[in-house]
Parts: C-alpha cells; sequence; structure tokens
C-alpha cells in the first residue's frame, strides 16, 4: 500500500488523522505568520508567483512577483504528479517520496498564506464570514465518516438529523414542520434554482395541463418571473438553467435602500396577465448582498396571494435576522413564502457549504420525487427506510447538516443572535464614522450588517469617483492591506460604484472598523494623488523607461 | 462573546481548533467502537431512537429499539436551541452551558455510531468511498480558511490551485490543457447538468436562431437526448431541470455489461432526425454504476460527430481508470467528448464531494459567463483579476480542489492507481467466489471495481429471487451486519433484482470479500428459513399476538 494510503474511517481512523491534522494546523500558523494582513500582497501576479513556485514550476519561480523567497518547492505539483509515468514510483521531482504529512503542511501553508483571511477585521468585502472553530471542527467528523445524503445506508444518522434540522429550521421561519419541506444545500443559488424549478412546475404544468417535468416547458405560456433589481443575479441565471431564458426575469424597481416597490410589482404583473403572459414566480429578497434590504414581504405575499401566483423568499443574508430578536421582526411576512432560500455560511458562521431550501408545504415538491432502483425501491421505502434522494437536485450530499446541528447545540439562537447583533452594531458604527468623514459618503442607513459608502475625490463628477472608487479598492487588494467590497448601485450612467464593508466578524471592534475606513481614505488620498501625477508628467518622460 | 464563538481563522484559528479537534477525535474513535460493525443496528427505527435519545428526545428516549441503554442526553438539541427564548441565555434544559467540547465529542460520537462506514469491509453497497485521512485534513485546511471560489477576492491562492488542477486534469483525460476548460463541481449530477446544458443552448441556440439562455428554449425543436438504458438518472433529471422533460431523454438499449449499442444509437438518431425532431446531445457512460460497464466511446464519438450532436460522457465512476495504466485503456476515446463528469469522491477516495467537470473547448461555455457587479466587474478583468464565476452554476464555491490536489501531490497517479488496481483484483476476487458458490449467481465479469450477483433461492422463480434477495439485504442491514448494493436490471418483469458490492477499500483482503459473500449467503438462507416458517404456520397462530 503506497504511503498516505491511509483511511479515514474506522476504529483505525483517529490515529492515522491525527499527525496529518497536526501538519495541517501547522501549515495554518505558518500561512498565517507569513501572510501577515487580510491577504497576500501583490495581487494576481504576486499569488500566481506564491503558488507556482509553492508547486515547484521553475518558470516562476524566479519571478516572483512579490519579491519574496519563494517557498521551498519540494515534491508534489499535482500536473507533475498527473504526468507521472510510472517509472518513477516514488514520485516528485527529486525522486524521494512525499510524506503526506510534509505536503499537507507545504501545501496548507501555501493556502492559508494565498487566502482571504475573513477572520481579519480588514476582510470586510463579501457575504464571506469567518467560521466557527466548532463548525469547522464538526464538518472534520463529516469528511472523515464521509456520510451520502442519497441514501439510508450511506448515511443512517446523518439522514434522522438532517430530517429533524430542517423540522427545526421550518419551525425558525415559522412554517409548519408537520406540513413543511426542506433539504440542505451547497446555498443561495441552488436553493434559488429549486424554488424557481418548482414554481415553473407548478405554473406551467397546470396551465399547460401537463407534468413540465416529464414534458418539458408547454409553448405559447409566455412565462414571467418578477424579481427587484437588485435581486441576486442567481435568479437570471435559474431562470438561465431552466430553459425559460433570463428575459423571462422582469426587473421590478427599487427604493434607495434597494426594497423592490410593491406598487410597481402590481402594475407590472397586471400588465404581464393583460398581455396573456404566466407569472411563474414573484422572488422577493430578504437582505440584499449590497444593502441588506429587505422587500415588504408582507405586501408581496399580498400581491402574490392576489394574482395566484408563487411567492420565492431568498432570505440568503437576510435568514440570519431570524436569530436575533432585534431584527427578526423585520422578516416578518416570510412564512408566507411558498419556498425560501437561507444560508448558513453567511449569518451563521459556518464553512461554506451550509444552504437550506424550505417549502411551506410538502407535497410542491413532487416533481423533484425520484425513484432511483438502486438507491431507494419502492419495496425498501415501504419497509421504512427513509430516503431524502427526492428533496435535491443532487445525488452524492455530504451532510452539511451535521456543522449546522452542531453550532445550535452548542450556541443556541441566543448565542448566535448575540453575534448577529453586534455585527449589526458595527455595521452602525461604520456608518456613523463614515457619516462624520468629508471624504466619505454614506450611501443608506445599513439594515443588516452592511456599510455602503464611497470615497469622495476631488472633482466631484461621477465618472472620477467611479475609478478613483475602484481603483483604491485594488490599490488595497494588491498592497495587501484590506478586502473591502466594491458593487454598482441599480441603474445606469455613471456615480454608481460603491464601496461597502460586510461586517460578518463579532471578534471585530470598532476601532478597528474605523482604522479599515482611514485605510479605505488613505488608499483613496494616495490614488488622487497618482492620478494627479500621471498626469502631470509630460510623455517623454515615460518614454524609454524599461517596463 | 458566548462560549463557541471562537473563529477558525487568522493566527489565534488553530489553537482554537486544536481542543475541539481532539474532542472529534476522541468522538470518532468512541462511535467506532459502539458501532462495532459497519452499521447500526435496528434499522430506520433504531438509528431515529438512537439519534433522538442523543438529542434529548424524551418521548423517544425511554423506546431505544436497539434495546441499547441510550447516550447522555445532555444539552443541544438542534431544536430546542432554536426554540430558546433568550430567558435562558446560558442554554441546555438543565441551564448548563453546553461546552463546545463536549457537544463535539457527543455529536460526533452519534454521527460515528449511527453511520455506515466505507472504510469497514463489509460495507460496500454503492460508490461510496471511504476517503483517505490525508485528503479528510487537506480539506480542514479548506474549512478553517473559508475560501469561495466565486471571486478572486474570497480565494486567492485556491483561484491559481484550482486553474492548475483543472488543467492538470485536462491533460489526463486527454485534451490540450491550453484550449480546455472545466471547474470543480458538486458532483456526477450537477456536472451532467452543466453539460446538458451547454448541450441544449449549443444545440437549439443554434436551430432556434436565438441565445437559449436568455431567451428561453425555441419552440417546435423537438429536443431530444439519447442515453443508455443505463445511463445514471441524474440525466432524466437534468432534462427535467433544464426544460426539456424528462421524456426528451430516449432509452438506448444496452448489452449484458449495460453498455450501449452503437447500431441502436444510431437508428434512434437517424429516426429522430426523420420526425425532424433536434437531437440534443449524446450521453456516453464510462462506468455504470451497476455494473462499471463504459460504452463504446469511439464508436459513439463517430456517430455523435456524423450527425454534429453533442457527445458527454459521464465518467463519474469510470474516470478513475484514467489513473490505473492497467485500465486506462478502457477509456480511450474519452478525449474526444464535448463536455465530461468526473468524480474524485469515487475512484479518487476523496470526501464528499470533489466532482469535476470539463469541456474540450473553452468556447462552448459562453451560456455560463456571468458578470456580477459585486464579484466580477469589467475593470477589476481588465486589471488581471481572474474570476471563476463563469465556470459554475454555482455561486459561493468551497474549494473542493485542494483536497484533490493535496492527494495528488502525496500519492500521484501512480500511488492512486495502485490502490484503483487493488480494487479491481478485489472485484474480481469477488468474481471468482461467486462463480464458485452454488447459491450464488454472476451477472457479468467485473469491469471496473463491482461485482453484480445474487442469491439463488431454491425455488429458482424470478419473483422469489427478487423477493429474498431484496429481503436478505435489509435482513443484513438491520442486523448491523453489511452493508451490500442492491440494484435492478434493465428491461421489465421479475427476476431483475441483483446486489452488488462496490469495492472501494483497498485495504479489504480478499478473505474478508470471501466472508462478506458467506454472509450474504447465510442471510439468504435464514430469510428462505423464515419464509417457510411463516407459510407453515396457521394463520391462528398470528390471531391475538400483540402487535
Amino acid at each position: 500500500m503506497p504511503a498516505g494510503a491511509a483511511l479515514s474511517g474506522g476504529v483505525a481512523g483517529p490515529d492515522a488523522l491525527r499527525p496529518l491534522l497536526d501538519a495541517v494546523l501547522a501549515g495554518l500558523a505558518d500561512g498565517a505568520a507569513l501572510r501577515g494582513g487580510p491577504l497576500p500582497a501583490g495581487g494576481p501576479a504576486g499569488v500566481a508567483a506564491l503558488v507556482a513556485a509553492a508547486l515547484g514550476d521553475r518558470d516562476h519561480r524566479a519571478t516572483s512577483a512579490t519579491g519574496e523567497p519563494a517557498e521551498p518547492s519540494g515534491q508534489g505539483h499535482p500536473g507533475e504528479a498527473l504526468a507521472d509515468d510510472g517509472n518513477h514510483p516514488a514520485r516528485g521531482r527529486a525522486g524521494e517520496p512525499a510524506e503526506p504529512d510534509d505536503v499537507l503542511r507545504r501545501l496548507t501553508t501555501l493556502l492559508t498564506r494565498g487566502s482571504a483571511d475573513p477572520a481579519d477585521p480588514a476582510c470586510a468585502a463579501h457575504l464571506h464570514c469567518p467560521p466557527l472553530a466548532l463548525a469547522v471542527a464538526a464538518d472534520l467528523a463529516v469528511s472523515a465518516l464521509n456520510p451520502s445524503q442519497d441514501s439510508w445506508d450511506q448515511a443512517p444518522a446523518a439522514t434522522e438529523l438532517e430530517t429533524a434540522l430542517v423540522r427545526d429550521l421550518a419551525a425558525l421561519v415559522g412554517y409548519d414542520p408537520a406540513t413543511a419541506a426542506g433539504v440542505i444545500t451547497s446555498g443561495g443559488t441552488e436553493s434559488n434554482l429549486m424554488g424557481l424549478m418548482l414554481s415553473r412546475d407548478h405554473a406551467l404544468g397546470r396551465a399547460g395541463g401537463h407534468a413540465t417535468e416529464l414534458g418539458g416547458l408547454p409553448r405559447d405560456l409566455s412565462p414571467r418571473i418578477f424579481a427587484s433589481e437588485a435581486a441576486h443575479f442567481s435568479v437570471q441565471r435559474a431562470a438561465a438553467v431552466l430553459g425559460l431564458g433570463e428575459r423571462a426575469v422582469t426587473a421590478v424597481p427599487v427604493d434607495r435602500d434597494l426594497r423592490m416597490d410593491p406598487a410597481a410589482l402590481d402594475v407590472l404583473l397586471k400588465e404581464a396577465v393583460g398581455r396573456g403572459e404566466t407569472p411563474v414566480a414573484v422572488v422577493a429578497t430578504a437582505g440584499t448582498t449590497d444593502t441588506g434590504g429587505i422587500d415588504p414581504l408582507p405586501q408581496l405575499a399580498d400581491i402574490a396571494e392576489r394574482y395566484g401566483v408563487w411567492l420565492h423568499v431568498d432570505a440568503a443574508y437576510g435568514g440570519g435576522a431570524l436569530l436575533s430578536d432585534r431584527l427578526a421582526p423585520l422578516l416578518a411576512g416570510v412564512e408566507r413564502a411558498d419556498s425560501l432560500s437561507l444560508d448558513w455560511h453567511k449569518l451563521g458562521w459556518q464553512p461554506a457549504p451550509a444552504g437550506v431550501f424550505l417549502v411551506r408545504r410538502a407535497e410542491t415538491y413532487a416533481p423533484l420525487a425520484r425513484r432511483a432502483v438502486y438507491l431507494n425501491p419502492a419495496d425498501d421505502e415501504e419497509a421504512g427506510y427513509p430516503s431524502l434522494l427526492g428533496l435535491s437536485l443532487r445525488t452524492t450530499r455530504r451532510p452539511d447538516a451535521f456543522k449546522i446541528a452542531a453550532t445550535l447545540a452548542a450556541l443556541g439562537r441566543t448565542g448566535l443572535g448575540r453575534l448577529v447583533d453586534t455585527c449589526h452594531d458595527l455595521a452602525h458604527h461604520a456608518a456613523a464614522t463614515v457619516r462624520a468623514h468629508p471624504l466619505l459618503e454614506l450611501h443608506t442607513t445599513p439594515v443588516l450588517t452592511t456599510a455602503v459608502f464611497r470615497y469622495r475625490p476631488a472633482s466631484g463628477l461621477p465618472a472620477d469617483a467611479d475609478r478613483v472608487n475602484a481603483a483604491l479598492r485594488r490599490r488595497l487588494l494588491t498592497e495587501g492591506r484590506a478586502v473591502v467590497g466594491r458593487t454598482e448601485l441599480p441603474g445606469r450612467g455613471p456615480g454608481r460604484v460603491r464601496l461597502k464593508l460586510t461586517l460578518l466578524n463579532p471578534h471585530t471592534t470598532p476601532a478597528q472598523v474605523d482604522a479599515l475606513l482611514a485605510t479605505v481614505v488613505a488608499a483613496g488620498q494616495a490614488e488622487e494623488r497618482d492620478e494627479a501625477e500621471r498626469a502631470g508628467e509630460p510623455e517623454g518622460v515615460l518614454e524609454g523607461v524599461p517596463a
């Protein structure tokens, strides 16, 4: 048996894992120390050089863009490993065997050094949370045992645990757990796809007179999905996947907080029906990616009900508010959704993925039901073997429910709610600092845990603001100093670029938020200075300068 | 900050993780010892009771179906945690705080005790591999750092690592890495969906005169997908998701080894074209789930080429043959596929998921390209920031590439190929034992690492064989003695139920395979005895017996 072939399972698994986990922990520590900040300096070229050097690519090793000494290359470039022709069974360029713990320490150091670490207070760009150590540890158990949720006999206890968790999550959103159903997903994109697929098969199957999932899309029904201008792009993507086409999505206008305008929705629905189109779904967003804006759920639910249209709520971000007594009222009405998306790898501090898809009425799941003779034969189901196969779009499926369940068991809703509240406070602190700063401009009051703003360049021209804000963000990335978000407000024309802090680290202090904003301002000023210098330089000066 | 809120990242992460990982390792050891076999005894009811007891559900605790003492319940039923009303901030039914390491040890013990462990030689039902300890350890680094592949600034090094790995995997299958493209997926189901989506948009977009992903499916084109009767059910599922409908899939007949009949495909294609239908894709299977049968790829590639139809190869199982010098020739022709699926969580010994999707020509990826202003704005891409967003159907995406890369670095193709060959040998050993046993009947010579067979009941009647084989498998599950696979051969009528051993554990010995087959025979005999007894009992005996 080759070195490195030890298994993680069985009675011997823990002993095989221990030294390898030690190597990973050492690599995490080494890499964090080498990085020394929220991300590696040098930008994409620098990171590419770092990776190439560590993988032993001679072409890149001499030309590290960071100018730092390359990591020892050692053995084990995956490419070389695959090119291995069998003449060098010991592998590695020098012919020595590659010890698994050496490989792990080296590659973990590389991954860590080359990461944008959301546990660093200056890494606050995306809905990219720093995971809880306990959730990460729980996930190790899942990797080691490798249960798969597509049949009971690959995941006996995990099947039960997911079923119990889904019931609890259904209760959390206000569904009746006895009649709701759901599944753990790879994230909001998959959950949105599922909600829109079920809505498609519900609306078009009914209108077209045949089961869409069997016979395909009926003709001449002109399906339409209604989502706000600020809805996640995965709504368009789902429409493309589902054969409806991205243009089937009608963008409903939003207010300044990026909340859907219910009156506009009503008009658009009426017009669509008047044209003989088939409304398939209204997608409400509970927590837009940028502002955390929450669509007016009760009004949207009324309208959807009036038109008999499926209501899908994308609460991938805002679902976290349900954990907080302070913020939960923002999601009133979510329990009227026909289907919804939650993401515990956003406000839930899980390592990705930890998505959740729920439906209010289990029977609406029917189009996804599947019988695979090797997974859930009818006689096994009759004999009491439960199957989650028909709940998911995937087949092999890791029980991501386990880390969520362990987190809930240790922290409870109350503990998690305190983390949500802390991040909410940080966003308000950031907003106050932005408001008070003459060179910064706040877009709107934070709803959840993000602050959207921009740096004001001296000229005050919209196009200048766009260019300088985009450039200062890249400057911070290249210098390895900060990871701040960048987005564009809905609409047309210049002046829509904004920066954002997505504050998901409850250990970050208000002082660290202020320091991060000061870093942004300094980068904006540096960018303006450099622009002025470039503009002031006669062309001739640049000529003849080696690139 | 509540207990349990420590993060896995940053400089402090490793120290926060260490005691929690110790708790998980202890739980893995405790659970494996408590289980003492390939899966827990007691069947679904027993496992449900075990889980309910451990979660502290009083209703179930007293009625453990296994009759064993319940685990200490302690605090931390996720349901209770969510029901927490904030009056008990310390949580837990007794009001004590739930220490994260206690929770982890308890829940890991439960998950382990309640697992079907593929590291046990008697757990050999599914394409459900026992993961390598080194891959599991590598995955810990990913959980701890939580990179997400949807933007460079959430995963600088991981973006580079995945790009390098995909290039290497493209070379492995015989694509030109300079012109191929691909992505790591959640498994063959997602990869098949992607291949069929691209083929749909290629064929229908061309025929319909508009970009399908934007405008939806053109009318009156009657799209058709051709896949063998033994193709994975995810092909039908993909057709349903994509709006084509399951009935768009034409089942092409197979031979005894479950390989597609190319002459039949040719006829079916000709007929479809004659009816004015639009062939969208031919799906070839390289390694059917049951027999490992590999469709005749060169002939199918010729036919697909002749009709100008997209060829997708589902090599989720058979792709592992590429690692073995002995078996790689079986996949000759795979390099002619327009797209293909590989799964490293099958013959690759990764914890799930570790799927791969590849296309031969990067430009065919166009329908999936996406621009999200908050993830890959055009000016950032112009400034050199790479984006993998348009390569995946997902948005948030864990870098599963890392564990694969670490495994390749430590074991190389040669080391992994030895594991593949060992499992191939085990399947042939199993087949020989089956052939030699008067009460067992082999279906066909193993191609990869599975042996398909059945127990022969005394009557010899097809319906009896089906019933007894299905029942003996459930008996083995309920007794906690073995997890063997069960499937049905294509066709109609009784006599199609088969058992299978999917041999993916390279540490299993031939003697252990023989012992497992002996266990199957004994269970078949016991089942027949019990059936005879039940048949012989006068009805009256059962009357009046309390249920």
